[in-house]
């Protein structure tokens, strides 16, 4: 399997971009508009064909490219709640499982960061790859002050289902803020600070407190990702 | 062997963490001052110990962690030429074998975007990682026009040296400008634009003519890197 991942440095939004080397079909997670061309490129360069593009979630901090790759490509596109996002192919459920060439994609409902947050697990011989969205993020989770997050979600997708994986499961995140790029369920389980809280009480109490400023983008992003990237004015 | 990518967003330039899985030792491959905390944080989390720290050049867009890491952890520090960088402890030559752990480094002299520039090959299992420094990025190298750059001693480190690897060689630069993470050789030798010109005389050509702007750390990182990330007025 062909994995690359790719920075988008205003938002701090990591893109994955996953091929298959004997169909050449290729999937791309989290794509971000401002970054189109370079997609288009990369894909042509290695020679893949884009068949699907995923978001995790309706993001807040960057528009998302489905609507546009979807035009440029004809590639079917993927987010939690179909109904929602009016131009999105398909709507994404806990065990379905999305087919790109020889690569499954298994579909993890993991709200809690917002109410359709899913992850996505991908096996390659005997390697396994968490892209965990805002939900798990490196030392980190997202927040839950918005877009129907809600801290006993996010305590229960984490503790009963995304910790369970085994502890060397790559976990490729949909941001990083201090420049670290990856990390595995083992080191999490370690060393991140939002999984210390030894009672769902205690984590509750940690995230309703946590008193962030809103996404400098939050008021365009989101309506604008509910129509697959197209803004008021933009290019729908 | 554990190995990490690390983003520092103001010069885009790419460090990397390898570490020893048995040994526990630990070698970073351009660090820059500013991330110092995050890599002693980095470092602890993953139970390793800093035991040698490289440059592939004298940078011109970042102040080195070089020195700072070597008072924090008593690590090597080893540049190109350590006559003209007081603070190194070795120098780097063509051949050498640099051993962390079990992880061994070959060295690599690969002239041409300075004459003090390296680049470190590190096999792991069936898996090759090339360090490419400024020498080879993702369809791009670098510019040749400053710090005793070379054209011509490029075109040889290139077509001479790294594009001679096997085509599967994982190519891991020290920046890229583009959110891009990592390419191989034979992705660089089908892409790279810089790799065009069939001839040293059209490469000549084609980098002499850039016409780049100066970094703008220029004349603060050069100076400060010789003496190992100690700024006139700074720390040292």
């Amino acid at each position: 399997m062909i994995i690359r991942q790719l920075f988008e440095r205003e938002s701090s939004t990591y893109t994955y971009l996953l091929g298959d080397e004997a169909s050449r079909e290729a999937v791309l997670i989290d794509p971000v508009d401002t970054e189109l061309d370079l997609y288009l490129r990369l894909l042509s360069e290695l020679d893949l064909r884009l068949v699907a593009a995923l978001d995790t979630h309706v993001h807040a901090d960057h528009i998302t490219a489905l609507g546009a790759l979807r035009e440029r490509t004809a590639c079917t596109t993927m987010v939690g709640f179909a109904g929602e996002v009016d131009c999105a192919s398909e709507g994404l459920e806990e065990g379905k499982i999305i087919r790109v060439g020889g690569i499954a994609i298994d579909v993890l409902y993991t709200p809690g960061h917002t109410d359709d947050s899913f992850c996505f697990l991908v096996q390659d011989g005997a390697t396994r790859y968490l892209f965990s969205g805002d939900t798990l993020l490196i030392r980190g989770t997202g927040r839950t002050d918005f877009q129907n997050g809600d801290p006993a979600q996010l305590y229960a997708s984490l503790h009963r289902k995304l910790l369970l994986l085994p502890d060397d499961t790559w976990v490729y995140p949909a941001h990083d803020y201090k420049g670290w790029t990856v990390s595995t369920i083992g080191e999490e389980k370690r060393t991140n600070p939002r999984l210390e809280p030894a009672t769902e009480a205690a984590f509750i109490e940690l995230m309703n407190n946590l008193d962030l400023p809103n996404p400098k983008m939050m008021d365009v992003a989101v309506p604008a990702n509910r129509a697959c990237g197209r803004q008021a004015e933009g290019r729908g």
